[in-house]
């Protein structure tokens, strides 16, 4: 019997039970933070090799670099060959970066506001508005970054295959302000949608008012499957160039979570000229970026192929927590009809609506139990989520005991959210 | 018997002389690259340590941080408890940020540039125009962030005790589109300038037109010395404090000349009202920097005098260098009356001031003769030397003996250079 069948003297009686259930874990003091995507020390031991015995007397890159010196504005050829394949792109096509593509999507985005990007008619923040599309739900970080410099935002509604197309594709031909739109087009953050081929395509046919439009292609999760195979979508940027459009993609990436987060290398891939004179805008910024830490990787992990064989470890370690988190909700949640949530394939979230005008009350309550999560939200433009449903889980950062307990509590939260909401408490 | 004393008879025969002798050089295929202020190899070697068994099975701070993972925007506290001394900051008065001190300047510009900095009525980008005071010579990637800003430069001359005060004073308090001035008060670059009392205190007292002016004092040789002790100046920050702008100065430094060229880490401190104002900033542009490297250089050095020891290490392998320039100098030139120079106590560079119009000639034909140094004019804003004057030595690159024979070609050059002036050719 699924909660709306419910007589309001049931859902009274049930809403009571769960508060209790509710106050009960309270009692026990449990302290657990599921607010962000952030790998378990379990998975960050997989690469402690990195740190240690990997450049033990040899600092020189193949082709003679001392890579403890100034220089190398782009990266050292051996991390451009080992992350090529992974973001699909050619030896001109790459820069390897500092630690945190995050980073280089705000530097990219700054520098396109004080001097703008290639063929912009004058730098953005000589323009009377920039709007951005920001398909939602979607990462918060990414949001912030529009926010940081008032550009405007545009919820565009993801779908099960990808943003909303014909919207993106309306707005963007029709309104010349809106210059960009972001993308994780692998597993996306966190509706973990992988985007099909059709989407992909009409996002490299677009035909944007704005000449300087850019899509930023953030690959966050581009070897992040919980499948045995990496999903092989169509290449972005090759795509492009068939429409016409090579400059039109920015793609990025990271070692975050492959390696570690906040000590591992960021990658930029784009169109040689795109490159070309992102290196040139960058060449005032910096001298270059760790080429021992691009050297370190490089030597880790050798080839592509060694980072899909070093994301299969990662894998044994999450797969199970994703399977908790499913089966929790698939045993205390789905019998009662009140939310539905997202079955991701990969990436590091699952995402999760409940009834409108609960994910708030859900957040309060785990909260109040010892559980934190990511705000409610948090997924949308500023903050904003306007049927206060959606909420990201992420599983990967406690451990499988912890989670389970943590599962728990979030279930009854939903219940006694509902339950109140229902009950118009 | 100096140059001008020559007739022009005896001038012509000397210029025959040294050219020939320059033909000999150039006939001995010499390639040597002196143009960027870099570590030798073997200076890099002292740090090596820190590339291996540093981090063996231990990347947990002090506080019980993973440094593996996510988080600590500012940076770890034993990383701030080692350079707080060394900049003469407190606890809540300094960033530990990523590779590079020169793109924490470029980003704070920049920032200001979009944002604003803490008291700013407004993005500097919204300012009609933006003024910058630079001491020249100066340090020409300064200059050059200037120049990618569109920032427009003033030139203010480098006295033997820093920028000439009287100037700046007038030009600050007057014109309220200048929101700044680079400073590098120990060991300047490149003249070796160390900033006096004096100058350090008039700097504090300054009384802006711009209510957020910024004093960007870059102390990227602040343990540099060549003598026994580093040079104790006055602490800026304080004297700000004292005189009620606590606000104005923003000091940076690095590692890089320490342990590793963009292998480093970057230090920014401020007021804690400005670290603050600057945090929030950041906290839109990443999730934190590289903590790995920050425990790296934490283990590694230990403390401030673990810093100071090392650095006698550096001293003993480059203060050769600098007295073969010197006596090369001293020895060919000094005889002429052709040419000052500086005699630095610190820092990376000699700086040589030849006789009006030759330090282009200078250089072109050292590069002739395969010496490449940094190109004539770099050290003026907007790479222009009113007069062509200066020249930049930096001498710690290359090997001993390398040095030696680019000396033998650079003296060659300036006697081939000025003897030409002065007959006129």
């Amino acid at each position: 019997m699924t909660l709306s069948e419910y007589s309001r003297e049931e859902l009274s009686e049930f809403l009571n039970e769960q508060r209790k259930l509710l106050g009960e874990y309270k009692s026990r003091g449990m302290k657990l933070d599921m607010s962000r995507g952030k790998p378990s020390p379990e998975q960050l031991d997989l690469s402690n090799e990195m740190l240690t015995h990997c450049l033990d007397g040899d600092h020189i890159s193949e082709s003679g670099i001392d890579c403890r010196n100034y220089g190398v504005l782009d990266g050292i050829y051996e991390a451009k060959r080992l992350f090529m394949k992974m973001i699909g792109v050619g030896r001109w096509e790459i820069i390897i970066g500092g630690n945190s593509s995050l980073q280089m999507m705000y530097d990219v985005l700054a520098k396109a506001m004080l001097l703008g990007v290639k063929g912009s008619e004058k730098p953005w923040c000589r323009c009377e508005k920039v709007k951005w599309l920001c398909p939602a739900p979607g990462y918060d970080r990414h949001f912030a970054i529009c926010e940081a410099f008032g550009i405007e935002m545009i919820t565009v509604p993801m779908l099960c295959d990808g943003p909303d197309m014909d919207m993106v594709e309306r707005l963007v031909s029709s309104d010349p302000d809106i210059k960009g739109i972001w993308c994780v087009p692998r597993y996306a953050n966190p509706t973990g949608v992988v985007y099909s081929d059709k989407v992909i395509t009409r996002f490299a046919n677009l035909k944007p008012a704005a000449k300087d439009f850019r899509i930023f292609w953030d690959d966050a999760y581009c070897v992040h499957s919980l499948d045995d195979e990496v999903p092989s979508i169509l290449n972005i940027l090759d795509e492009c160039k068939h429409a016409g459009n090579p400059d039109m993609v920015i793609i990025f990436a990271s070692t975050s979570k492959i390696s570690f987060p906040g000590g591992g290398v960021a990658i930029i891939g784009a169109s040689e000229d795109n490159i070309n004179f992102m290196k040139a805008q960058m060449a005032y910024q910096t001298i270059g970026y760790d080429k021992l830490n691009q050297l370190r990787h490089a030597k880790f992990f050798k080839t592509y192929e060694g980072i899909l064989e070093h994301m299969k470890k990662h894998r044994e370690i999450i797969k199970p927590k994703f399977e908790a988190v499913l089966d929790a909700l698939d045993k205390e949640v789905a019998p009662l009809g009140i939310a539905e949530w997202s079955r991701p394939r990969g990436g590091y979230f699952v995402s999760f609506n409940g009834i409108g005008g609960t994910a708030k009350r859900i957040v309060e309550l785990c909260k109040d139990t010892g559980v934190t999560l990511t705000a409610a939200g948090a997924t949308f433009p500023y903050g904003i989520d306007p049927e206060d449903r959606n909420i990201r889980i992420a599983p990967t950062y406690p451990s499988l005991e912890e989670l389970k307990a943590a599962m728990e509590i979030f279930c009854v939260a939903v219940k006694v959210a509902s339950a109140e909401r229902m009950l118009g408490e």
